[in-house]
């Protein structure tokens, strides 16, 4: 398959979206819902830009240079804003985020 | 996690996405493309409808039942268009968008 | 253009998609942020179907009904749930998807 | 509106991708279809871009620079390929492109 080059790319923004939209759930319901404005925020910011990423991927864009690298900074700002908080779900995001960010990070590089 | 319940419907439709567009750029490189037209124009509305449904259960969405059987219609109508064809890509696509319309039918009687 | 017979409905769409995203941008920044949890996710549910429900119409989607008779449901569920609300943010948005609702109800039925 | 600023670049990404996908569709249906290929693939490209695009930046995005300079460079290729061909759907197409890239690149450096 002509995707098979993305594939762990691509397995890498679904995962990553998951994360980002579970944390993006469970935020909402949280007692200390001030504290978490950022992180909503950043949930649903990264795991749109993953979910356009995968499927930008799976159809061999043109572009997946750029898209990985808008990718890669999304994730990381996510990351950092999640990892300020002690929730189950931030850290789990914030995991998820970082793996993905590498892989966008060496799959934008590979695409130059 | 709140979307376990969506995992497997989630993973078809990304797989189903994946044979979409897989048989949407091979098929846009076909010899005989004249007679893929319907069958580039299926693969594209059932990916991005694949994606669109796998984004919407990540995220828990309040409308899993019409959005799963919206996804079942897609992937329905792609199957029937691409089994028309011999190509090995369109059987593959076939074979992903019967499987994702079973699971997606599944899912919106469960959450009728 | 093709797309003609979808102007008004893809127009609605676009208003309510940016009605949406305005009042769930803004509700994150209110101090009353507990109130407002199922205000920010209704939001950002029915955002996310209206851009979809836009970008299908745009592509002369084959399955116009069922995804304005979606469309038609997020808008009225996010439309009830911003009624409760006293925000200017939550009002203009409540009144962009009673709108969109209407004309997605009767792009939905002409393409029955 | 706190999109006040966003209003014409959103715009623009709805018109261009409206022109791109009329054009895709109308492509899928020429006679000379093989001479379209490219056509159709990055009219394809381009009208999803410019749809997340215009979500992005509805919803205020962190990364408006990112994503607008990503939306021109979609528009600008795609301009360039639609200007080849004769038809009315690619002249229309390769207009709202060039436009589009044009106000993407002042909202990217404006953001930066």
């Amino acid at each position: 398959m002509i995707q098979e080059k993305y594939r762990e790319c691509i397995e890498a923004c679904i995962s990553c979206m998951n994360a980002c939209n579970y944390c993006y759930v469970s935020s909402l319901k949280e007692y200390e819902l001030a504290m978490l404005r950022d992180c909503i925020r950043l949930d649903r910011e990264c795991a749109e830009i993953c979910a356009f990423t995968a499927e930008a991927l799976s159809r061999s864009t043109l572009f997946a240079k750029e898209i990985c690298e808008l990718c890669a900074k999304a994730c990381e700002a996510c990351a950092e804003e999640c990892s300020k908080h002690g929730h189950q779900h931030c850290k789990d995001c914030a995991d998820a985020c970082l793996r993905c960010a590498e892989i966008c990070r060496k799959m934008s590089a590979a695409a130059a």
